[in-house]
């Protein structure tokens, strides 16, 4: 039991937004696991290095093999988009850890933070995030869509800013769609929406829309959506949230 | 109207956190302009480079101060702690923007993502913002403390992580306190809370107690405290909160 797992992020795409922390464990790991779109982020460092691919949906499968490979004496990096700790694998890892080898307890378990997708999103449109907020997975593959619909409802109540991961994928085409719906049912139709694509890689593309007008069908699985709190105010091309209550009224 | 603004992190503290974007902008300024201890964290680069210090809360008039030098043609970075866009430097721009001088509405400005202050934190003890979490700044210099126990109770009934952002200060020292007894008539008493002090940093410290034993004084302006959500769960020295519903469970 000799070995070690780092769980890192690659951040949202382009090698400029990983930090110098996250590159040194890839570059000392004898093995990567992960996704394999993000494996294919990875620069190749050492030519002994193993990649370990797999599909999406199988998270707790690969934090199981990544833990087996450390507790082999194995240096493993698990690799997660954006933040491993957001809505990514650290979790699993734990997950992994606590149903599993009660040796696994001992192993050497780090997690490296990076920059989550909304964040990304956040800075390509200036800064919504600028108040208190919240971050939500639409993905109901792991939770009921009851659950996703209450925390809607208290974030829209609330007036935090929310942002939406997971919005929509080929599985899941209406759940956005029925997202906007109940949101319009608390908050201003003229509440600001933004539709961030692929942020902080060259390929970023913002669409700047209102509650009233928002297309759900403006998202795919490379999409982070921002919904703005009352304070949210659009000026040109910017859309930011001050942190103040009475800021600029 | 030639310059132009970027608005940078430095992330928890150390540069190994610091995203190679982030140090590329900080090379290229003429000037940089933010509060001294994070401008202290930046390596002298270019002997040219001037560095213009402020005070911690006088983030608007030092975001006019940096568009001004912009405007004036100069390369300005301002330099926020964490991510620029959560309760930092990017909302003061834009909101800076908004009421100064519309020529800096045709200004070049930029944001660079960070790695927050809660990313941070839970990378310390596991990935407790594993599940749908909020961010909440507890500072009552910007809005009223009725505002923040409205969206710490929309939290805790939604059952949200919640991450609690400036915590406590020399001027505000009752307010987690507050807080806690707030959180304390809807959640369990046996909710995991942590106490990440200097997160990201070689000094970093966790404590890891229950809502029942939070203790406010643990808490100071270098800590980020994380209350978990109803599955939140620790398990020897990690907490973690798993993405699904019925996990481990």
């Amino acid at each position: 039991m000799s070995g070690s797992l780092v769980v890192v992020g690659t951040g949202p795409g382009k090698a400029e937004l990983m930090t110098p922390a996250t590159l040194a464990a890839l570059a000392k790991a004898t093995d990567l696991v992960g996704y394999g779109p993000y494996l294919d982020r990875i620069p190749k460092t050492r030519p002994d290095q193993r990649r370990h691919r797999s599909d999406n949906r199988v998270e707790l499968e690969r934090a199981r093999h990544a833990l087996s490979l450390a507790a082999a004496g194995r240096e493993v990096v698990v690799v997660s988009g954006g933040d491993p700790g957001v809505f990514a694998m650290a979790a699993a890892v734990f997950e992994a850890v606590e149903t599993g080898d009660p040796g696994w307890r001992a192993l050497d378990i780090r997690v490296e933070p990076g920059v989550t997708a909304m964040l990304a999103a956040a800075a390509e449109v200036g800064a919504p995030l600028g108040g208190d907020f919240c971050a939500i997975s639409l993905s109901d593959n792991l939770k009921a869509w009851t659950t996703i619909e209450r925390l809607l409802r208290a974030a829209a109540e609330a007036d935090f800013v929310i942002a939406l991961y997971n919005p929509a994928s080929k599985a899941r085409p209406h759940q956005l769609a029925q997202a906007f719906e109940h949101l319009r049912t608390i908050k201003s139709s003229k509440t600001p929406v933004l539709f961030v694509r692929a942020a902080g890689t060259p390929e970023a593309k913002v669409v700047t829309t209102t509650l009233a007008a928002a297309d759900a069908a403006q998202a795919d699985m490379r999409t982070l959506v921002i919904v703005g709190a009352s304070t949210t105010r659009r000026i040109g091309r910017w859309v930011y949230t001050p942190r103040s209550e009475g800021a600029a009224s």
